[in-house]
């Protein structure tokens, strides 16, 4: 056994996930930020919990519109996903910046990007006042993946999509790698 | 640009991150169960979300004993990890059943697993009924990293902890691939 030590109290999960969200100000323009507290919460209603500071510009767009897009993008677009992270929707459109397209949602009140190949349509359900961040718990109303990226199950496909993680430990993006074991196949003997 | 369709309301992300929660029961006995549903949910305090079924052994022991652990596998443990997603530990000890070593944490009310680089320590302070799944916001108070997985920053190294993602879409785990960018390091030309 290794020998632990501690390192403090840190963010550090190793597992991030990519999450660019797609929202709308009081003026229609649309606005995306990428964030990486988050997760799915709940199977049933399908739901996904992302995290903001107040400061961000998202954060006021999605206490007035109650609604958010979550946008996977694919490892081909990783500088325009960590372009805006770093800047804020308060100085620019940053769809215009990046070259991306704005897309009104079927059925939230929220834009999503047309490049990215998959996209989660939510509507908040809770909000939680935590510290620094608050968390949104969007229930996921539909999802929907650009066909070319479909397996013949009709499910997104990791190996087509290409996504990649964040490490907060180095603060960096790694890709996904190999295919390494079927989920709930470990029985006991 | 793809064309978009509709796959409805699923709980897909791609990126899951692969959690190995650790709780004692009402008579001391350590639990661990592996659950995705979760992540890093606030910088300050320090907090991750997990989320469980109220039907698992260890929704009880969160209720109960208002702390948990977060472990993070490396990859040599993906069986063992898979095992404890699989039974409860409400007919069987897991550690037992696994090999695995239960030690008592320094500063929570549970137990983590030696085995494993890296253990984040939690304390309750929310918990959300959503619906199938009730989401637990614990403050992470202490993260202790085995020395060996650390790099000279003292900071846990992703390329030698190994960890694995789980992916929903094709509920199969998968490893990680290059370091691809450093993060927030897209600016403006």
């Amino acid at each position: 056994m290794g020998q632990k030590v501690s390192i403090s109290k840190k963010t550090v999960l190793l597992i991030h996930p990519v999450l660019v969200i797609g929202s709308y100000d009081k003026n229609e323009q649309p606005n995306i930020m990428t964030a990486s507290w988050g997760g799915i919460c709940c199977s049933e209603p399908p739901c996904v919990a992302v995290s903001l500071r107040k400061a961000t510009y998202t954060y006021q767009n999605l206490i007035e519109r109650k609604a958010y897009t979550v946008n996977i993008p694919s490892i081909q677009y990783i500088e325009q996903t960590d372009y805006v992270g770093i800047y804020s929707g308060r100085n620019e459109n940053k769809f215009d910046s990046t070259g991306l397209t704005a897309v009104k949602s079927h059925i939230v009140d929220a834009p999503y990007i047309d490049e990215f190949p998959l996209v989660l349509h939510c509507k908040i359900i809770h909000t939680i006042e935590i510290g620094l961040h608050t968390q949104f718990i969007g229930e996921i109303v539909d999802i929907q993946c650009d066909k070319y990226f479909l397996n013949n199950e009709n499910m997104p496909d990791i190996n087509k999509i290409q996504p990649f993680i964040y490490d907060n430990s180095s603060r960096s993006y790694y890709s996904i790698g190999d295919k390494v074991l079927k989920a709930f196949s470990s029985y006991k003997i």
